[in-house]
């Protein structure tokens, strides 16, 4: 099996801030946290991305990072939740071992996560975008 | 049933560019995109958000989500998938309607979406927040 620091973390060979698992699923702190009780949440195998994740093993990490939002506002008051799971460097993605993001949110910040995105200028229109989906 | 502008373009009564669909959810690319294919996954029923929506019902809508993704890339050669869901008004709900956003991303873009949740100061250590949380 292709190694990577969350299969290591999965077989405790890493420490971690664990905060649960299901049978294909893992959870635990993020070490380098945007907010506080940030976390992730990977399947147990070291699948890429979501792209090569069977669809039985994503449903036990959605299931998990529900499980792992319900934590978060229940124990630290996080206000909002935002999941955020990145697929290929260009969407920033950084360890290659799929991972959903867990990030509470508070009310004290007033940040917008699409402030970043809506940076972008689409310039295709969405009829000629579903064109070429549809083609 | 409680109605949503999501409940009424699941049904028909609103148009929309749809992509797919599976037994509990539906697809479509966003009006208000913020790249090109910028798509929504949601139940078909009006869950609120990941707090209140079933494991089976949020199951079916990450495979849709996958699927999804999958033929963003292949169609539009989107470089990168972004997955996101803002779960409460803190975290950037607009839409009482669980919906998970699916963003392809491009390689001439440049932007990092962690950019704008890096300026909020995380001020409790690790060890700090953990210990909230499991107590």
């Amino acid at each position: 099996m292709r190694e990577t620091v969350f299969t290591k973390i999965v077989k405790g060979e890493i420490p971690c801030f664990k905060l649960g698992e299901n049978e294909n699923a893992f959870a635990f702190l993020d070490i380098n946290p945007v907010t506080e009780g940030h976390s992730l949440v990977v399947p147990k195998y070291p699948y890429r991305n979501i792209f090569d994740t069977p669809e039985n093993i994503l449903g036990d990490v959605i299931v998990l990072a529900k499980e792992v939002a319900i934590l978060l506002k229940d124990k630290l008051g996080a206000d909002g939740i935002n999941i955020v799971s990145s697929n290929g460097r260009e969407a920033n993605q950084e360890i290659e071992h799929l991972h959903f993001h867990v990030v509470p949110r508070y009310k004290k910040e007033s940040l917008n996560i699409w402030q970043e995105l809506r940076k972008y200028q689409v310039t295709e229109t969405i009829e000629d975008v579903y064109k070429k989906i549809k083609s």
